[in-house]
């Protein structure tokens, strides 16, 4: 387990964050999911002291293996962010926040719009509520989604685009960021937002197409399946190597420049789905690629070509995406490989 | 009762709806409020067969009195509209809603973001909801506001404003509108949405200040006190008389080019507050306007001048405001002056 095939760009931007979170108190929300577990990894390295909030609900992220080479270093809360008490007693003496815990598909939104709006719209209040009451000095860092865009008036997304969500989880997500940002502004308190774009890599959810299509492909093309894209595959996207998020989540909590403000992640490196499952296929040496008509609940919230610009967090922070797509893939392809008991049946 | 001093603008527009309504099932939320009641009394003028529902919380706008007139010519279930299953037997069989009821008061939602978020956010989810799952065809008109848009970046401001609200309701009321056009767009329901600027007239709550400035004047000066303007006075305004808000709703609930669409209200007749005030105790006949400072809470959401361009529903639907301010001022003050007793204590 130590070896950790994936950890490529951890050596390069540990050295920064050393001094901001050795020894503190941090704690995260959606911590055994994908995200979550990457991060908690990279802040047990850095000397914190974590504690991870995940209620493991079923078809969601989170997954005990995200963290076994970490188990007996962190402190594992199986708690539900909708439990406001409890997350006020969490809440409560830590110096860090990485708010990452929610409801992430697209499509279940459109199926469940209630429980979405549960967590990502209601437990996110009670959550700035919490660190507005009971810990006002706490630094924190909430991630949000490229989805709030909804379908690209213009590319490369930047920041200004303007937000009009094509589905629910858009849209709730949008008002959890909007709580987020108004609490920075108006109670004064330490928060930033990140809006992610598609991120991969170890630890992701690859069980089902609930979440994301690549993990699906990852899961497909380990068990000898196709493929399978949705449409003409012409679809470009961009895409972020988890350990580059991670990275991101970390100079956004430690650099006063984040404070109060909106960055969108992103890569330069723009790719339609197509060449993005040959590549797939390239890399592992053998698969196949499908077409498939675009199932009509999936193509009615779809957003079309998305990239966004991620100029100004390296303008204002100094992040740049270390990982390259192949080289992401191939860590991604050489870790589910590896552990791919504790991930699918 | 039946003088109505205050239904200006009714007789001019309403020929145009007549087919619409006659003998339509119609419900309103928040139909003892504001601008509820004065839709109920034009919808029963006009044939409709109107159902109000209203919770009649304490610091709402609520007030049975606003339907005398017309109280036994109506249903009025004093339901909360967070009672799912109420909504949705109460949705079943209408032909139009017309969603008014919410949390209005921007102080409010500061001091208790979760009762906004619930009124706002949650149970305009299951309305939605319970339209898709219970009446597909029903036509609803979903009221939103200004606020969304924050502190304006450009004046007049259009329906393409960035979408920025400053405080809690803005944040809420966003999610309430874009849950309304999602179910339009995706689930193709027949909904509208119209952004409300500041509305006054007969009916509105003047006890106290915290939904409207503009309502609280209204009380002061029939009491013989002094207005308050928070600040220098300079605040620049558009304001619509209730018949003109009225107007606006009948027309995006019968007009099909609506469908989907949202569009702001608002006025030609831009005005700073020390003016609106002086003008008020000049049509009064007597009053006293004092600057008092802004006090900290509201200073931190307020959204400095707001005015709006309404072009947009002018040149789709044909609507403009009918009413100039010193004509709805004064209907506005006869009939507080008539009613008073059943307005404040």
């Amino acid at each position: 387990m130590d070896a950790r095939p994936d950890a490529i760009a951890a050596d390069s931007t540990s050295g920064k964050f050393r001094g901001s979170f050795d020894g503190a108190k941090v704690l995260v929300t959606g911590g055994l999911g994908f995200i979550g577990s990457n991060l908690a990894l990279r802040l047990v390295d850095l000397g914190a002291e974590v504690t991870l909030v995940d209620a493991l609900l079923p078809d969601y992220g989170g997954n005990r293996f995200n963290i076994a080479r970490i188990a007996d270093r962190v402190t594992v809360d199986l708690s539900d962010i909708r439990d406001e008490r409890n997350m006020q007693s969490r809440i409560e003496g830590q110096d860090f926040l990485f708010n990452l815990a929610g409801q992430t598909s697209h499509i279940d939104s459109m199926r469940d719009p209630r429980q979405d709006m549960e967590i990502n719209v209601r437990a996110q209040l009670s959550i700035v509520e919490a660190c507005r009451l009971f810990n006002p000095s706490i630094r924190v860092v909430y991630a949000s989604t490229r989805q709030i865009y909804g379908k690209p008036r213009y590319l490369p997304v930047d920041e200004e685009h303007p937000l009009d969500p094509v589905d629910v989880n858009g849209i709730n997500k949008l008002a959890g960021e909007m709580y987020h940002l108004l609490y920075a502004k108006v109670h004064e308190l330490a928060m930033s937002t990140l809006r992610l774009t598609n991120t991969y890599g170890p630890r992701m959810r690859v069980r089902d197409d609930r979440q994301t299509f690549l993990g699906t492909w990852i899961q497909r093309i380990l068990s000898g399946r196709p493929l399978r894209i949705f449409g003409d595959g012409l679809q470009r996207r961009d895409f972020n190597y988890v350990d580059d998020v991670v990275d991101a989540l970390l100079l956004s909590a430690a650099a006063p420049a984040a404070l109060g403000k909106i960055y969108n992640l992103g890569s330069g490196e723009v790719v339609d789905l197509a060449t993005l499952a040959r590549q797939m296929v390239e890399i592992h040496g053998d698969g196949e690629v499908e077409l498939v008509e675009f199932p009509a609940d999936r193509k009615r919230i779809d957003i079309g070509d998305y990239y966004g610009d991620c100029g100004l967090i390296e303008r204002e922070l100094g992040w740049a995406p270390q990982v390259d797509l192949a080289t992401g893939l191939r860590a991604s392809l050489e870790y589910f490989g590896e552990y791919r008991e504790h991930y699918w049946p």
